[in-house]
């Protein structure tokens, strides 16, 4: 190739360059110049819808057809919050735990399809996660009894309890990804994974001692993964449940398919009642856990300063745990009195 | 207000969701198709440029013409990754380590704009932490002589070393966001990160041993924090170096402005002169506490495997910073030599 020709095509690169840059550019501001203006729509129908809400709640009519409005409300919210508007209403505030960990970066996805997958990204991590919880700390039970002969060497513990922590640090990062992205997740799930972290990072500090007297020694170690295992099937059978009761009410066209995790309407009752049980059982082991610990601490028998703070952190989160439960079955039965009664108004 | 009036307004407020949510997903698609084509344009740009500029090199025409094209290629290249058009060049495969942490999710800004104030942020934290890592370490060794009578407790010891596998988790994740926003990071500065977390890990559960023998038994301790104070510095010298030679680059219109850290080009002679000696003698002192380590280890003093683990790891480190050091002023002045040459091309 001739110098000449290349010279021209240097030529064409440079003007292709510069009609790129003003392409871009352009597109990029009249995009954030339309995306303003939906913004402020988008802000003043929720608002609108808010405060025709509370007009129908308070102004006490009683006809059939202040129901038939709460319905046609109702609808233009789903409209607005689970179409493609929802990239236009006004984002939770970026928590600070995740600006700590990533800066203020934008996480937020604009597109609702993008939107849905990193909700199922975030469901199918708790399954793969929620398995390893049981053999992992199954494995150590195990092994201990059969080849370690009762007695938990440090190293597998400590690699354990390093992955512990790095599981919940990525749990709340995701978590509170997935609030910025609209879901509704209740705020104590993501403290109760806060605290996990912290539990972790402490019980790493946790020298864990050997012979002689293993068996005392190791009774908080041993009784930690215990209880680690029950998590583990709980997380599952959670899992599962969540997500049945989430396609049901996607289905039902009920619910925002942001919703994560114990949300307010129901679907499938018929697991609640394997799950529920098991859940209570598992805070009050939770509990029971954290009041030995305490004990041994008190007692004098481990007087590590880790020991009392493990102790009083596995108290709070089953104390938690427990207020959360028993408020989501509460909203959940108090849900069913109002659709019963909607039915029976509309039988009449 | 009568029934009759709310009746109205949530048939307006119904229509209004509905148009809503019919212009955003209008946008949203208009968009997407705009974005798509963007995108097929700087790919098969870039791939011109790149083509034009080895066609430029390999076929040995000697003119003053092909400097002139070459510049009119950096300019056209500039044009494309500095501005707006860069946004739609195609992106660096997200790595797994951020993938591991949150998950799929897009963590690239679209807008120039934001990809330099995620850059000004990252260099703000640096600056921060950088303020932290001088004075948490050297509090602690001041402390020591003084208060706690050459003998550290173990809980500060431990928060600071909580601290810093935060502090590197942190790092690590922004320096790949910042890789993924089209900074030039050189890849071993990441891995060093890893490398650190993975010891601030390790050195949690490095039990700290007290009284007897304390000043035996912390001579590590001791050690990895007057390093740490060195690095503390270090990092304070290099934050002001890179700040003062980004902001000479982007004067100059060298430089993409999202370039972190050890970039090719020169600017600011001075400082290196102050910087470089620095970095050698921190890089040696920290392969000097690597080997002391080992030494302790082998000589049977300190039995645990954490020792061998953080000195190997030391050593390691010390040895990639070095390296990836001398490159980058092998690089630095191989640039130098060519613009000289260049120069007195154009005088001659």
């Amino acid at each position: 190739m001739a110098l000449r020709e290349v010279e021209e095509e240097v030529e064409r690169v440079v003007e292709e360059a510069k009609e790129l840059h003003d392409s871009a550019a352009s597109l990029i501001n009249r995009t954030s110049g339309e995306e303003q203006s939906l913004r402020q729509r988008a802000l003043s129908l929720d608002s609108n819808i808010r405060r025709l809400r509370s007009l129908l709640h308070s102004n006490n009519f009683d006809s059939k057809l202040v129901d038939k409005l709460e319905e046609d409300l109702q609808r233009a919210t789903c409209l607005i919050y689970d179409g493609d508007a929802s990239a236009f209403l006004p984002t939770k505030a970026e928590g600070g735990f995740l600006r700590m960990f990533i800066g203020p970066i934008n996480v937020r996805a604009s597109r609702k399809d993008v939107q849905l997958k990193v909700k199922e990204e975030y469901n199918a991590y708790r399954d793969r996660t929620a398995l390893l919880f049981l053999l992992f700390p199954s494995t150590l039970l195990i092994l201990r009894s059969w080849i370690w002969d009762g007695c938990l060497p440090a190293f597998p513990v400590q690699l354990y309890q390093a992955w512990l922590l790095f599981l919940y640090t990525g749990l709340a990062l995701r978590e509170n990804i997935l609030r910025l992205n609209g879901s509704d997740i209740r705020p104590w799930w993501v403290y109760h994974h806060y605290c996990a972290m912290l539990m972790a990072l402490v019980s790493l500090t946790w020298e864990i001692k050997g012979q002689p007297n293993c068996a005392q020694n190791q009774r908080g170690v041993q009784l930690f993964l215990q209880w680690a295992m029950m998590q583990g099937v709980s997380m599952l059978l959670q899992n599962r449940y969540q997500r049945q009761r989430l396609y049901t009410r996607i289905a039902l066209g009920k619910a925002k398919r942001m919703d994560v995790v114990w949300g307010e309407t129901a679907g499938v009752d018929g697991q609640l009642w394997l799950l529920c049980p098991m859940l209570f059982i598992l805070q009050g082991f939770e509990a029971y856990v954290g009041l030995l610990l305490l004990r041994t601490a008190l007692d004098g028998v481990v007087s590590e300063w880790q020991v009392i703070f493990c102790g009083v952190l596995l108290v709070l989160m089953a104390a938690g745990n427990f207020i959360n439960t028993v408020q989501t079955l509460m909203a959940k039965s108090r849900f069913k009195a109002k659709m019963k009664r909607s039915k029976s108004k509309q039988e009449l």
